[in-house]
């Protein structure tokens, strides 16, 4: 089958669907002739193959998801499409079971793990939206806040896939409750596959009309412009398979046409470049003083105290299963690890990790950029405290244009999403900018130059940073505005007086945690 | 204190000790006064501090192992060792707890996983030692074979990580059932250290003999010249503090010292380059001819049988829970790709993972070289694939001059010891060498190049590599010879005529998985 005509196969009726509203009225029993099955799949399944080495080529990352009733025949689906491919270059995962380093995390922290890197495919065999399903969450309940947030974190996630240049394709396979019962039947008549049917199974088929209901909501709410649902009829495998292998077409060629133009660069969701650019936050930073003193007496009364207080809510934070994480940025030698390490020096270190974020590594930089902060984000009860982050995107990337103007821009939105998903699942978040001024930073440079012992501290890139600190400043402004959140804000914390900033972020944590955990 | 001192220190007679004989011997309840304390604390805090840094840039990666037992302290020791470090380069690790995902893989794949990068440091709070102890292993038993190779298999571990320039040092805080007792029972007085104590505990405490000689046993087993194992007594937190000190800064000063003047490249066990440099296996692989045929009609009658049977006994190693091991190696353009597909074909995906090994990534690359291959090692129940493997090692890293002839050389064992511990976990490997001659090679470059379709399968690297055709067949007749055991035999798969090649590797599959699963 030619190009050409594949597309015109795309565009007919039977793959438009209004996934929301035709879940009853589709003809779920249609059917393809053997004859006619054969002679289209064969050069279907070349094309396919085709398509996959385009899009490996032109690094376009691929995400399937297989949604549908139980016994609908998914795992079957799943085989049909990846007969063509190049083993190599795909993964499949089944996301049935819920280990329990799993459940300890926010619900989209194990697909963030396994999203694939650019060029190659990962199909999940059932997916987060699972999560939006009664009787599938015996084993990781959703959160309250987690489920009022749901579907802003599932719209978030997909949204931030694409706009990154992923391909998100979701199938939903459909089966009538007499074709379920019939083939739960013949599963359990045979001791072989009797296994694979539970009790939800058999519930699922009782109530049906509830479940579709269920169905019917999740992806009404979850159909997206840039990842819609499509439903798939699938009484008969190979009309299902066929339809399946149309649509994966017809978005292949899409996303390898897209990535060619690379206009895959544009984001789904408005942003208002003028914003920034207007300087709306101009100022902010530098309306903090970043001279406040504090006595070495006090200092080290004050020190002690809220280490021990510290060290027992960690404890408490434990025990409560709650996550925090805890944000450092600032000027160069403003003093980061030093108050790090007065953060974590009375901790159990069983309790807690720090996370130091360099240039990213090639499997880093092969994926969307929060990937790697998604893998380091804490389990329940720990606390994970990055050293630089995130914000990286919107402060060094975005001055030395290690990324997009489009790209950066949106990171503001992509940050708060992902934030607010941390917050949705419980966590308490802190975020400190380690202000000094110019001249303590010069003071700072100069006498690591001069004491052996601290040499290593410094470097010629430092000296590069300094000569842009206008635009840092400019960056840091824009972030402080656009991304201190009611459930994420952020603390400029004075520095110039380095004891007076650590007692400044042990003090906040400490009444924080303390307020939260009461 | 000076280097001088803090040697003089190391030297002296408490820190010499005999693990497997002096546990019962030594004077548990040592003290160290307060002022001596912190007058010694000071000094080596700062030089624990300066040594890390000295790792970091000399790039040594460091384990640290804390055992003993219960209420031993040693959490408590955890965080004095981390108190004067930078948290942004160590790790601690808390190994009590046994996931799903790590009970369901060989027992050493966890600490495979978390092993350091060159320069950082790892702390395991408890470890794979504790495997051989009793009671502690409800949650993942050991097999038979596990057992009966539990040492073999731990010696082999430390053995690689030290060869590869790791430090590991392991710490076992002894204390006696008094004081244990007394311990616990001030932890159960408190309503908030309570849930510390479980009944595993308590059963040590009764059973404080019958312990100390599983205790004694596993010390004398797992005393190596490469990692050997200090007691510490750990009555006085202060003297035991104080101990574990001296003897880091011991070991990282001389760690340091090695790392600079590169004799950590030296192996532990003498092996014999002669035999290798002797052509002791020349002629291995020119003893296959490759010319072997099938009919069209026979190969698709055969292909389509095994591949029937295949799909049935993925599903029964699911059930059995028996981990598959498949490893591709090969002469370029043997067909390794089309041989896997075949393979994988009728397979259901959730059952298998294909693992194309590439050059490895800085983050590999700053690991032992067996690291990313442990990464991908199965599940329990499914296959793992290697589309080329671990033993690039001993072929192109050989060949290209990649790693030091000290480090291949050595590597056949360590291959050997991989394979055998994934062997003693009970998973059934398959080792193909996809054989054709150098004309065959040759026509099928031509063919690829003059095919657009074929082109992206040729670069100029193969071109390279066939002029290397005489050095590879040397290694290729090393690795047959020297890595093919009873538990992990190598098949040479005569592959000039591409259908032949691929019935044979599904027929061997199929058969054995057969017999292994009667």
């Amino acid at each position: 089958m030619s190009k050409k005509e594949v597309k015109k196969n795309c565009a007919s009726s039977d793959i438009s669907i209004d996934s929301g509203v035709l879940l009853k009225k589709i003809d779920l029993a249609q059917t393809v002739g053997k004859k006619e099955y054969k002679s289209e799949m064969g050069s279907m399944e070349i094309r396919l193959a085709e398509l996959q080495r385009a899009l490996t080529d032109a690094k376009v990352p691929v995400v399937i998801v297989f949604e549908g009733w139980s016994a609908s025949g998914k795992g079957t689906c799943i085989s049909k499409i990846l007969y063509p491919l190049d083993p190599r270059h795909f993964n499949v995962h089944s996301m049935d079971k819920i280990p329990e380093e799993v459940a300890m995390r926010p619900f989209l922290w194990d697909y963030w793990r396994k999203i694939p890197s650019k060029g190659r495919i990962t199909i999940f065999d059932k997916s987060w939206h699972r999560y939006a399903l009664p009787q599938r969450m015996e084993k990781r309940p959703l959160s309250h806040a987690e489920r009022n947030g749901f579907y802003n974190d599932v719209e978030a996630f997909e949204r931030q896939l694409t706009d990154d240049g992923a391909l998100v394709v979701k199938f939903f396979l459909h089966i009538s409750q007499e074709e379920q019962k019939a083939r739960f039947d013949k599963l359990l008549g045979n001791a072989d596959t009797e296994w694979r049917i539970d009790k939800h199974d058999l519930l699922q088929n009782r109530d049906y009309d509830t479940h579709l209901k269920y169905f019917k909501d999740m992806m009404f709410k979850s159909s997206f412009d840039f990842s819609e649902w499509n439903v798939i009829e699938a009484h008969d495998f190979n009309y299902a398979a066929l339809k399946i292998y149309k649509i994966l077409i017809n978005k292949f060629e899409k996303a390898v046409e897209r990535a060619e133009n690379n206009s895959c660069k544009k984001t789904s969701r408005t942003i208002e470049p003028d914003v920034v650019k207007a300087d709306e936050f101009a100022g902010l930073l530098a309306s903090v003083n970043p001279d406040k003193e504090i006595s070495q007496i006090d200092y080290k009364k004050k020190l002690d105290y809220y280490q021990q207080k510290l060290s027992y809510l960690e404890h408490k934070l434990y025990l409560k299963r709650k996550p925090v994480v805890i944000v450092y940025e600032g000027w160069d030698a403003a003093g980061k690890g030093g108050n790090i390490r007065r953060m974590t020096q009375k901790l159990d270190p069983r309790g807690y990790e720090v996370i130091p974020i360099a240039a990213p590594s090639q499997e880093e930089f092969a994926r969307h950029y929060l990937w790697r902060f998604w893998r380091a984000m804490p389990k329940d009860g720990h606390i994970a405290i990055f050293d630089r982050s995130w914000y990286g995107r919107v402060l060094v990337e975005r001055v030395e244009k290690f990324c997009s103007e489009e790209e950066w821009q949106r990171a503001y939105n992509e940050i708060n999403d992902m934030e607010m998903h941390l917050h949705n699942h419980g966590a308490i978040i802190f975020k400190f900018w380690l202000h000094i001024d110019k001249d303590e930073q010069l003071r700072r440079f100069q006498e690591r130059e001069a004491a052996p012992s601290k040499q290593f501290k410094i470097t010629d890139e430092d000296w590069r940073n300094r000569e842009k600190w206008d635009e840092y400043e400019k960056a840091v402004d824009d972030m402080l505005g656009r991304t201190s959140t009611n459930y994420a804000p952020w603390t400029v914390v004075e520095s110039n007086n380095k004891r007076y900033a650590r007692i400044k972020t042990l003090k906040l944590v400490v009444e924080t945690l303390e307020e939260e955990l009461k």
